[in-house]
């Protein structure tokens, strides 16, 4: 477990940094980087030297004078942070195509994440195996719950059963909601969540499209 | 089109909470409520009703006083702010289970895009059909785009195929990427690009349910 001294000194706004500093560490390891100045990781990251150095220091300085920072090391670290290393296990509450689209994909393993279960209401896909877990009825996901701890639930079901599922997960004592319908969900008693809203980001990109169009006929 | 002049008067920040007054708009309007008071939308919203009436008083002053805003009304004007009505025209590159699920959800209808083309490089999805569009390999793009009005290309493919796609959509003159690989695209020259990022979403989750856990345990 890490200090809790240290983390609470470390603003939000660095840690809402840090998924974005984990992702451009991955990809080092992956080309066998294990060790990158603070002027080279500010190049690649589009930031400034000062503010790497400012965000790392907070963790009680990774870097080392003339050495420039581990790679794995503080991969590790913010890993650890970030609570990757948890081992959070994850239910998918609506397995159409987006719910199983997410469980085949490695969006979980990557961040240590174990997706248990998929549930869902359909026939059609009641029964269907993704990667190695059979879809189950919704129906039997109290009992689920009660034999595995799960810690978050993926909503990828219809918007118009957002509600609904919420008091659900509410009522089974999950503690993370993870939510991909355009319900918004905020101040859930005894849940933390967090919106994707894709459809807002579709959106301004939008809205961008347009505002450059409009520029070049100007 | 809509009045330029005025337009530009709206700040960035209204502009990001425009898709979130589409959506409550949209329920609204689902449920048949073609009347609002500020007081109410502000409730509903989670908001205040000032800020409600400033964010909304930036396009002219949709509301009336003693009758509220025609929700109808609203929901145009806003849907026309951000380009909705456009009819742009989406492909997805990389029709693997996501782009798939994307393809065949309503999120591209309910904005007013239409997606118009699947491309991947794998046999196993090249000729199968997705809502009615057969997956083409992505060799056939080029001639695809030259064909078709192509507004926005999904980048649905694996990470490590990110940078090539860029390349790809840059050469063939699609102004908008909305981009589901966890490469960061940013400055792309002749492209407006919104990163999705879903796994900075998941690792957030996973640090405030960490952060739960701690606060429960102290």
């Amino acid at each position: 477990m890490i200090n809790k001294k240290s983390e609470s000194a470390v603003s939000a706004a660095v840690i809402k940094r840090l998924p974005r500093y984990f992702r451009y560490l991955r990809m080092l390891l992956n080309e066998n980087k294990l060790r990158i100045s603070s002027n080279d990781l500010a190049e690649l990251m589009g930031v400034t030297a000062s503010q790497i150095r400012q965000d790392l220091n907070c963790f009680g300085g990774f870097g080392q004078q003339g050495y420039g920072y581990n790679v794995t090391y503080l991969y590790g670290k913010i890993s650890e942070i970030l609570g990757v290393n948890e081992n959070y296990q994850a239910i998918i509450i609506g397995a159409g195509r987006l719910g199983q689209a997410l469980a085949a994909s490695p969006i979980f393993t990557k961040r240590g994440v174990e997706v248990c279960g998929l549930f869902d209401i359909s026939p059609e896909v009641i029964g269907k195996e993704v990667d190695g877990k059979k879809i189950l009825h919704i129906d039997e996901v109290k009992h689920f719950v009660e034999n595995n701890v799960v810690d978050i639930a993926v909503l990828t079901l219809p918007t118009p059963f957002a509600e609904e599922a919420v008091e659900l997960v509410q009522s089974l004592g999950i503690p993370g909601i993870w939510n991909f319908t355009s319900h918004d969900m905020n101040h859930i008693p005894g849940c933390t969540v967090q919106n994707v809203h894709m459809g807002d980001s579709l959106m301004m990109l939008c809205y961008d499209i347009r505002n450059l169009d409009n520029n070049n006929e100007v």
